[in-house]
């Protein structure tokens, strides 16, 4: 095997797989291929993975992020055939099967592309510079300092405009990060804030949850829609349906239909697009991300695959491609791995058919939806326990599920949230003109 | 009462007690103060309490930063004449009774400064600008995140020199805070990182630890410094007695013999300073710290105090101060609250007398030295499980309590530690030039 030597990767016999990316997909294949007859590289911007469905308790100060995070180098310790290197891929060389990082080349004999999504802002990137995004675990903490910060100068104003608008929080996006995020401030307002901040008036704090469709969790039943907005309601979270976003300098947001909010909060999860990577040709992408066939192979290539959200696998189930949720990430990457081993062996590889067990989505203390295959919806408290436990099951590590379980227990009796810590610099944003 | 309104304290016939920082002192006069006939305004730049004790365990992994933080409006909830603001002070304006912050002015009928200290680099700070200072939960954070990825960074070089430089630490002042986390960097060398890092030699981790004078824990007994010697050397730490920096330029740092050691890694915590803030006359302030008589009074002042490290009360069993230590500093603020409300009754006060119930440091896994009052000194696992109970007792907080001793309990036994995530950018140190 012809290899360039910035990694420090041994070379051996055996056929070198490149990772790209140790999200949900990254670490499934990882896992797989533990103990086999190939030499693994998983590479990841990060030294963690991030369990993303619990991200917006981070934001809210209701999980400090090592509980949410599995150190990428811990999970696969003891696998002497998977190496693990920081570094993020700039580019792909199709033709000498080479790809480029920040810190140097890597040769590969197959490569996967796992490299998930990232804050989709649709070409208005410079028009919502100052909005919020949630994907990665220092914009959660970006986003708990800010909104801890503007309670702290509200306490500080008697300027009833300027104390609203640091007040005030817009979510855009009515998919899950925006309904569950929505809950979760909606529980604060009611539940932790008043206590903290006996100074402030808490009904100057107006959640706003805007979404361009006419209804909630577009990817969820029409149930799930129903009761989302009922149990927001009671969190006191303003629903804004068909409703667009025109413009937010970081002051004011605007509506498509001139309502004008003063606001320095705007979370924005309105979409997400794949974390495409220079040097592939431009067929193989479509709508930012990977075009791929059952196999998960992406089109015109012959060893690079993709999987999880940023691979773009249309079939007759699913003609705009599979939803970007992390059961298809995790079931796509079994299957590939099962796949790349078995041709290995020179035998059949098995065509990917999604396995859908349902969706879900939390909103706010002792309250969620759940949709289950068959046209089962249910909601309420048995909604919200199930919820809590497919979670728990579900992220990596023992330890991670004990400090949950332990974090949830705790604010559940006490109604407290234990990690209000502002940790980055304390800037006025709207005194800091007017006081010096 | 004569005041200005930037800070919204509402005006009341109470005397307002304006205290200056929310560390040991700070949070003990507040609970003092709590329910009683004044009003009390708490000023911090963080909205947190620091346990600084066990800053060196979010510095090496052991530990997240909310473990070690209290909120404090959450530790000051529900008394009524107790205001917290966030807030940096920058003047003190004596001859008005007036302070001057970042976010405005406030008045007050007394001013208590319990402001703590600071990293001294004795007039050098511009030779030892990239050195690591251990005061602070982000500088914990930041010193975290640099050896991680100095590890990372390592696993891709080849260049044995490098290699070297970047796993090389360097840690100036024989003190608690250079002993302890000596003691936990040993301790990570020996069970943790060769798991996490099995391509790299940890034989060619060299943990140095620097001290000026012949001897270690200058402030404990003779037989604490040799048994720290003898416990460190068994983490294969290196000490050097009698050795001064001369110069760090984040490659090397070289020392007043002469000899050099390639590192990007100094720990300075070769001592302290008070933070003193700009306005009071200059007699008032010797090495640092304010002068201050028998009741923690500033010289030349009527209305000032200063607690806690920042004070220096010159007395015959201290002629040069008292130590900057936490029972220092809260036996002076307990008194100083009951002096102040004595005073407001008519009532005489007592003069400060310093009760030593003895001090005590870890030096990693199952080895601690304590000394106790009359001569008693010991070592061992028995002085590490005292010095567990005593840092568990003390820390703010019954769920700071239970979640250090559960992580406590967990690194135990599993040799493990669950906070290895690098929450900063990486950007390679050393392979930088070359690689691109």
């Amino acid at each position: 095997m012809n290899q360039s030597n910035a990694f420090r990767i041994p070379d051996t016999q055996q056929k070198r797989i490149v990772i790209i990316g140790g999200g949900f997909a990254g670490i499934t294949l990882a896992k797989k291929f533990a103990g086999k007859d190939v030499q693994v590289v998983l590479l990841d911007r990060h030294n963690y993975h991030t369990f993303q469905p619990l991200l917006y308790q981070v934001a809210t100060a209701g999980l400090e992020p090592d509980s949410i995070a599995g150190p990428l180098r811990k999970l696969l310790e003891n696998h002497k055939n998977i190496f693990f290197r920081m570094a993020t891929v700039t580019n792909i060389n199709n033709s000498n099967n080479k790809i480029k990082s920040n810190v140097g080349e890597l040769s590969y004999d197959y490569l996967i592309i796992a490299a998930g999504s990232k804050t989709n802002f649709f070409g208005q990137q410079e028009k919502f510079e100052k909005a919020f995004p949630l994907k990665q675990i220092p914009q959660a903490l970006d986003f708990r300092s800010h909104i801890l910060q503007n309670f702290e100068e509200a306490v500080l104003s008697s300027d009833e405009n300027d104390i609203e608008r640091l007040m005030n929080i817009v979510i855009v996006g009515g998919g899950p990060t925006g309904v569950e995020l929505a809950g979760a401030l909606g529980e604060l307002k009611k539940h932790v804030l008043p206590n903290d901040y006996p100074d402030l008036d808490f009904q100057k704090l107006n959640i706003y949850l805007v979404e361009g469709m006419d209804r909630l969790l577009g990817g969820m039943s029409e149930f799930a829609d129903v009761k989302a907005q009922k149990y927001l309601k009671k969190f006191d979270v303003n629903v804004k349906l068909k409703t667009m976003v025109k413009s937010f300098d970081g002051e004011n947001v605007e509506f498509d239909n001139g309502e004008k909010i003063p606001t320095t909060t705007l979370l924005w999860g309105a979409g997400v697009m794949g974390n495409i990577i220079e040097g592939l040709a431009e067929e193989s992408v479509k709508n930012s991300r990977y075009k791929v066939d059952k196999y998960n192979l992406i089109e015109g290539t012959e060893n690079i695959y993709a999987v999880g959200d940023i691979a773009l696998m249309e079939t007759e189930d699913f003609p705009k491609g599979h939803p970007m949720l992390a059961p298809v990430a995790m079931q796509q990457a079994d299957l590939l791995a099962k796949n790349i081993l078995a041709s290995l062996k020179g035998k059949k590889q098995k065509a990917f058919k999604y396995l859908d067990k349902g969706s879900m989505a939390t909103v706010g203390r002792n309250k969620a939806v759940v949709d289950l295959p068959k046209n089962l919806h249910f909601g309420g408290f048995m909604a919200w326990f199930i919820w809590m436990f497919v979670h728990l099951i579900s992220i990596v590590g023992f330890r991670n599920k004990i400090v949950i379980l332990s974090n949830w227990v705790w604010n559940y009796f006490t109604y407290d949230r234990g990690t209000r810590l502002i940790i980055r610099p304390f800037i006025p944003k709207i005194n800091k003109q007017k006081k010096t």
